[in-house]
């Protein structure tokens, strides 16, 4: 057997469990030091590997690895940062081999959504196309849950947690304030193009907790009239109205709603948020006293919320993926396969990465309710397993005690720098 | 020793503990059933009391009462409405002794901020203007931190506890991603007048963190180059920034930030939200990409995230209601009495309503640093035990096990029904 090093990387949008993942990762690694000699981490992503920034994990010590399982972010940086296609920037390939070699790289970790399975492919791919062996893994991550043939993304059933619990809480207030202030409270969320976030916003009211709970997805297009009826018999019956919005809805002409148009007395345009326009629709059309929230990174940070099924799977998708790797698999993605509803079963599975890359997974439609803004019973006993559990961070002075790494630098050894384009 | 009633009521915006005083006050009031015979709540608070809209707590479990004490929001119902002066408007006094006589009401508990607090002074002298019989005791609550005397108010422990652990796990993501995308966080809070729950953004960073974040208080005029400057300097230092805004803010005309004439194409009116506004700047100003959070009422309801010495203190205030009330006390307020810092020592002290009413307590200038953007030593030293300690409610099926009450109504006795001006 041979030993060469791993390089990992965090790739897009920062989930409350990535360092979940790069703590399965590392710690596995680690027991493997006859076939893995050090694991470097790309500083900011792959665009580390292509500058030659790496970070040498190994300077960290155990615990703060560790810790690594209960902090939020990304510990070694991310990016959006697309690899084109080998035709296209062919350059981009050769410095990654180049590095790959200054370094002896022989395993690549690439913790990511879509994009970066795509990328990971091209990657896996240069053993064949350039002539340099790696074994390229990806690991999942996507608060957007929308890759292909696992049951669910690491990232999202954390979020999904946020999104349930804090719907619940919100609901309750203004519950409270109807009588003679607030009637409708609106909380977007996120989800550029698929509902999955928006719909834990359904899990708030259950067989326990009667609320009313009005969802917009991204899958049905906004009809305002539709939409101004429902709160109104939400209100009329209930008193009040809670309504979960994706950042994503669009109206009939495909525009999303976000996009209205507004401007300042300047004329300078506005810049986003779903959730007033929402909120101003229902000033206008039914006079009724609002208040509005935009959860935005809140939601993907909070690890102090975090599912506990979400923080095991994340862990177990980074540990599988050493496993994978020292078993010699290439250009494939650990999975989550549930087994059971209930109880919640689990295992983690194997996809080729070929089926994974540039494939959206999109919200079966009977997830959503016949009328576009609920969520259904399918759709609860799919979700409710991701939420489950709840897996608290230390505290230290009544905040959470997250690790940031010291991230030392690994020595360059190539003379040339590389411009990111 | 005579025996009657008593009637509790909440007021004003609700909290994530409002209803451990709940708690509070009827557990303790259960004990002594030799001198308070019911507790009977106001429906919607002192509307309830109008309208006789009242409720039988003593149809409530033990077990009901006691998760009170983990519930968010106002189990009762809250409202906003201010009573005026006798002599404005003599019928609404008349009316509630009408409504107190008709259930032996003895004991008023209202549960409120610096409104309520006029509003329970004026109801505590009834005895002397009307010739009624009665003790009124008011029961601190407010996000706001306002109130005088007390050395804190109970609601705001738990947002500031909010606030700061968001930042912080906002800071992170921002920190992961500023290389190629985001590179200022915009978090919205709450707190019109004073800023002390901007405040508690300052928190987030501290020895064991290093994190960049901007304060803008509502007590500082709102200077865009300095502000710019000061964004600038920051995120050409660390690479990122995060900026926590009061949404109080004002410029240099008094006006509020929030307020600045946005429309939508047809010329509407934009509503609130101050961050877009900054975040807006930012772009304008630097050219920075950002993302901007309104935590709203998430901030205010996260009991999920409470302090636990924020809960303490809530379920202590309430208890204190009632033996003040036992020992012939009437027109005063429990208050918290900071004995030491290190360790926190606090106890239950009594303040003169009349010295509470109509009086805000604002964040003392040395509270505030130098530049007007951070916090002061000072001002740490005062927030850190607020936030000190977790409570965690109860969870079933991955939420939040909060009560919802019965709320059964008591028979109503008069044959007038009341129209709320």
């Amino acid at each position: 057997m041979t030993r060469s090093n791993a390089l990992y990387a965090q790739s897009g949008g920062v989930t409350a469990v990535i360092n979940a993942s790069a703590c399965g990762v590392i710690e596995t690694a680690r027991q493997h030091r006859d076939r893995i000699g050090r694991v470097y981490a790309g500083r900011n992503g792959i665009i580390g590997a292509l500058t030659e920034e790496l970070i040498d994990t190994n300077k960290e010590t155990r615990r703060a690895i560790a810790a690594l399982r209960h902090t939020p972010s990304g510990a070694f940086g991310s990016c959006r940062y697309k690899l084109k296609g080998l035709e296209q920037n062919r350059r981009e390939y050769e410095r990654l081999i180049e590095v790959f070699a200054a370094h002896d790289i022989g395993y690549f970790f690439y913790n990511g959504g879509g994009d970066s399975a795509d990328t990971c492919l091209k990657i896996s791919q240069l053993s064949a196309s350039l002539g340099y062996p790696i074994q390229a893994i990806h690991i999942p991550k996507t608060v957007d849950n929308d890759l292909p043939i696992t049951d669910n993304c690491p990232g999202f059933g954390s979020v999904a947690k946020y999104v349930a619990v804090s719907t619940r809480e919100a609901s309750l207030d203004v519950a409270s304030m109807a009588r003679t202030s607030t009637k409708v409270f609106v909380l977007e969320v996120m989800g550029r193009h698929a509902g999955w976030i928006a719909a834990a916003g359904g899990l708030a009211a259950d067989a326990d907790m009667d609320l009313p709970i009005v969802i917009l997805f991204p899958e049905i297009p906004f009809d305002a009239d539709k939409f101004l009826a429902r709160v109104d018999g939400m209100v009329r019956r209930h008193g009040y109205c809670s309504v979960v919005v994706s950042e994503g809805v669009r109206g009939n002409d495909g525009k999303f709603l976000s996009d209205q148009g507004l401007s300042d007395a300047f004329g300078h345009a506005q810049l986003g948020g779903v959730a007033p326009v929402v909120a101003r629709l229902i000033k206008q059309g039914l006079g009724l006293k609002f208040h509005w929230s935009v959860a935005d990174y809140l939601q993907r940070a909070a690890r102090h919320i975090a599912s506990k099924t979400d923080v095991d799977q994340a862990y177990a998708v980074g540990k599988a993926a050493v496993r994978f790797a020292l078993k010699g698999h290439n250009a494939v993605m650990p999975t989550i396969e549930r087994l059971s509803n209930r109880p919640y079963r689990w295992k983690v599975g194997l996809a080729p990465l070929d089926k994974v890359a540039n494939v959206e997974k999109m919200m079966p439609r009977n997830f959503i309710s016949r009328d576009g803004f609920g969520i259904t019973t399918a759709c609860r006993n799919y979700l409710l397993p991701l939420i489950k559990g709840e897996d608290y961070p230390p505290y230290k002075n009544g905040l959470p005690d997250y690790v940031q790494l010291r991230n030392m630098p690994v020595t360059k050894k190539l003379k040339t720098d590389f411009e990111i384009s």
